[in-house]
């Protein structure tokens, strides 16, 4: 089976089918924009010593780390998400950390997998920006085909533990008449994020030059446009680098877990 | 200073102002009712060993279990919930259970902490009946000055560790025209169980005669109106009761943590 990261050849696969191919190694790309309809995550695996704060701190600070699944311990299961899913094999890039240093890139985890590892899934943006375009509000880095910028603010979050660290925020430009509606649209989805934390003056969150991002690529801004910023799922990362636990896996950035669960899922909506 | 249960001398109070009164001992009644507009919430502290798996059982089950917040180990404040709250003293009644029996109720459990516990606040319904009463829809067992009705369910909650059972409901009888303004007023109180799970048949989650609630008062069904039913805080009860921790604290049933956030918190709401 060759190893691929075309995305045109698995359009129209279901969530199964997809983790199928990432775990069979045919599937190697960024997982943004499969699967439409479909949540998808950011995954954060810790050894059980470590877990509980972390588990607070998500608790803590819910618009960076919304949870839509944690494990049991030592169980690469997550039967909420999906009935056959192994968090070993079935994201198409992984990162590991030792105490806080990246030490590895790699598309499989199976040989680091201990008995005592925790696995916490917290939503990501994807699906609310597939909300915006389908109501056709543009998503300005969608249509300029890059990544979405991304800024440190001097926002903290609420400490665990020792998990802590300022909130970092993605940034979408919008007419103010797109800006209301884009406001309404995500407050719908507080499992990826929800409502934006701020919009207008970058300074006032502490963010610099927007034409600089600390991840990410620029976008353009139009005359007359407002920026909005939103919580973002980088921010448990960067709390993981000043906690230097001695092992965490992520995943890789934009490879991200794709769920069975449709929208806002049943459990987690009003 | 004299022991009270009469609310009416706390008329208006605040909810710093209540806490004192409860944690000097000059109160000692249910707190429905008292500090409206403010969130209250029911209380569960475990043993750390216990926590990580009640932790996971509410983020499995947010309905029947919101949490408001999760304390650190030995840690009786809860700082997300007010910045002077010591969970020893500002309830006006606990229950401790010993191996899933109930041992004492007291009005102090100073006594009784120790460095391993750990504090799970749990949003209640208080907060969407007085937003359902504030819209004029009234609500039967306030009405007619009873507690609100509560029935073992045959739906299973999602089980986590030791914890797990059936899901228990609360029910509040309706015309099909207020039901549809009581689902759209409780479905913005996700911190407060939400939406319900069903109305209707009874029989149809496991529910026998209506007039023998499980816990609670029954309360009337006037003619043409439907029984909608709602995830209830005493779930965790019940799933306390099936892992029998050696050591469990809760309050006592009507004893609520008056915390000082308003409605629905900024950080849960979208």
């Amino acid at each position: 089976m060759a190893i691929s990261s075309d995305k045109r050849a698995f359009a129209g696969a279901g969530p199964a089918e997809m983790r199928g191919a990432i775990r069979a190694g045919a599937f190697r790309g960024d997982t943004s924009g499969l699967c439409g309809g479909y949540l998808q995550g950011n995954l954060v695996i810790l050894p059980a010593a470590w877990a509980s704060d972390f588990f607070r701190y998500c608790q803590r600070n819910p618009k960076p780390c919304p949870l839509l699944a944690v494990s049991d311990q030592g169980d690469p299961g997550l039967p909420a998400l999906g009935a056959a899913i192994d968090v070993r094999s079935d994201l198409s890039g992984y990162r590991v950390f030792e105490n806080g240093v990246l030490v590895e890139e790699t598309a499989d985890i199976g040989a680091r997998w201990r008995d005592d590892l925790v696995s916490f899934v917290i939503g990501c943006s994807f699906s609310f920006e597939e909300a915006l375009m389908a109501e056709g509000v543009e998503v300005r880095h969608v249509a300029q085909g890059r990544n979405v910028p991304m800024y440190r603010t001097t926002l903290q979050t609420t400490p665990a533990g020792p998990f802590r660290g300022e909130l970092v925020v993605s940034m979408r430009p919008f007419s103010t008449a797109d800006a209301i509606r884009a406001i309404q649209i995500t407050s719908r989805f507080p499992e990826a994020h929800g409502a934006p934390v701020h919009f207008g003056d970058p300074a006032a969150i502490g963010v610099g030059d927007l034409a600089r991002p600390d991840f990410g690529d620029r976008v353009d801004l139009r005359p007359g446009e407002v920026p909005l910023f939103w919580a973002c799922g980088v921010t448990p990362q960067v709390a993981v680098g000043h906690a230097r636990p001695p092992l965490c896996i992520t995943h890789a950035p934009g490879h991200m877990l794709i769920t069975d669960l449709r929208g806002a899922p049943t459990g987690l909506a009003a």
